[in-house]
């Protein structure tokens, strides 16, 4: 990845956003002024991806602080929970501002100035970046290995399915990461990636990401699995994940579990690759996760365009469930998880 | 199916189509004048499907009769290779047209009138409409009886992909004929219908004639398929075919391979649905079955609006091959042919 295509720069302190509703056809990078651009920026889709959103919500609550003559525990509050209201049921965003408001409490509480506080938020949102960096870059490294002992030594052809790379985690990315990764390493012949419909996260980003980084690549269509796995195009495929529970069952953007089923069916490997904060093991298997439902109009029209014929009813699940047994493997930044072996997931995470 | 929702309407000696360009949200029918218009017509995709293409072109023929002065087979020979030449590559309009000349020769040698070789020629459309009519009603009756065996007389939830109902098939069509006859005899629950990417067949066409024919339906994404399965939507699958080979392997639309995948894991009853002369018994299996890519923009553009990266690759194989043990059953006009069973196929096709 180079670094012009990072989508958030902080640089001179100023913050500057990769404005991706216009991706893939326009780069245009925007400047955030404050905590209310930040929101709307969330809001409005111009910062996506969980991890990316955490980020530009900590600088944005540096630039809130810069922005204040004077601060109290009610205005940090205050200033935290607006931030937070962006998009109340983004976990990973109420994580960071909150760890945003223990420093500044802190910073309070000593008695420091303000200045030094927006060092500290500058610094913690930097370090955030670094951190999801490394793990990124050890859930690439684990899974380079895996296909190596498992393929051999030779160029892969790699499939995926949805957006997992820089675009949504700032740094390499998860699924996409380890297909940057093995690029970089020259192992990689050339990556199918699905379309992904309805959202076309493929074709707009995936795609924008594979280009970026000169990595060979086709878009395919998600009904084209099963021609190129029967063909021999695919040796691999790596996927993300929104939610894994404690047996393996990883709830993911809708099409992966099909995609999954397809490649059991020409015993073709399958990856999920997920930090951590993706498991949750509070649940014991995938029967728990409730699959939410899109609008009609994301399958029935296109940038206004009518697709179907007026009144067209629609069935639209965001995600679905995909059984562990279909998965060969779960990579996290603490190791390689086989779902076939019972516990070995909880054994991983709890190391 | 409202009489008034046939996509070929030939009455008091002229021929109109619903312009299948404007589809889904205009429905508009254009008056064909010639054999000129009727190239041009079938040419643009005015009209599609290959029987729909065949009884068009009968019905231009007795225009061309019509319009002239004076035949000969000289004069008869050119106006049907110009017909041909509307699309070369359709068995079924070369066969139609070849039929027509046929006639022509006979009223020629016969020395009788151009006024009863333009009856004899409207007559021959109307019969082969009405033959295609019965071939289609008698495969809708084989799947009804076999889904009422199978499942029992409770109301059904049916899966399609691709369209193969009466926009292409001018009657009730091969799979959606099936599930059109389901509905009439209230079998009907509820349909899937694949939206069918790249070309929104499902979306664009098959949504309509669901809707026409007021069967409750949803349009979903291919990679709905497992979520749907898993969660118990769906009964039995419906699909056409391009092409069987003599083992079953069946060619259709992209996206039909993997959807028999998904269905044999959930161990969901997966039908094709297609006419004698959709099968190939020259060929042993579908590894003989060559798969044409269509143009990448496909995939890439929709309506002129850019959905991908500029210079983004795309591979778009038009079809891919299920393979015949996916498939639970054949249905065609003179019977029923379970693939599982060697032999069965050629059993019933030479019967």
């Amino acid at each position: 990845m180079t670094d012009s295509f990072r989508p958030i720069i902080w640089k001179n302190n100023r913050l500057h956003l990769l404005d991706q509703r216009l991706l893939p056809n326009e780069e245009v990078f925007i400047e955030v002024m404050d905590l209310n651009g930040c929101i709307q920026a969330i809001k409005e889709m111009v910062v996506r991806g969980a991890p990316c959103i955490g980020f530009t919500a900590i600088y944005g609550m540096a630039l809130w602080v810069s922005s204040q003559d004077k601060i109290s525990f009610e205005s940090c509050r205050i200033a935290c929970d607006h931030m937070i209201s962006a998009r109340p049921t983004a976990v990973n965003l109420s994580y960071e501002v909150n760890k945003c408001f223990e420093l500044m409490k802190n910073f309070i509480e000593d008695g420091k100035d303000k200045s030094a506080l927006f060092d500290a938020l500058v610094e913690f949102g930097d370090s955030q970046i670094k951190y999801s960096q490394q793990k990124n870059f050890r859930m690439a490294e684990i899974g380079v290995q895996e296909l190596t002992q498992r393929i051999g030594n030779r160029k892969w052809n790699l499939m995926t399915h949805c957006n997992t790379g820089f675009l949504a985690c700032g740094s390499i990315g998860t699924a996409l990461g380890v297909i940057s990764h093995a690029h970089s390493l020259g192992h990689v012949a050339h990556v199918y990636a699905d379309e992904t419909r309805p959202y076309l996260q493929g074709s707009r980003l995936t795609a924008f990401e594979l280009s970026k980084e000169k990595i060979p690549y086709s878009i395919v269509v998600e009904g084209a699995a099963s021609y190129l796995m029967s063909s021999g195009k695919v040796d691999a495929i790596f996927v993300g994940a929104d939610r894994i529970a404690a047996n393996g069952d990883t709830a993911n953007k809708i099409g992966t579990s099909t995609l999954a089923i397809v490649a059991r069916h020409y015993k073709i490997p399958f990856y999920v690759v997920a930090p951590i904060n993706s498991f949750d093991t509070t649940i014991a298997d995938g029967s728990h996760i409730e699959i939410e439902m899109r609008p009609m109009n994301e399958i029935t029209e296109l940038k206004g365009i009518s697709l179907a014929p007026n009144g067209a009813e629609t069935l639209n699940p965001s995600f679905d469930v995909t059984d562990h047994k279909m998965i060969t493997g779960i990579i996290c930044e603490k190791g390689f998880i086989d779902p076939s072996i019972k516990g070995d997931l909880l054994r991983i995470v709890n190391s």
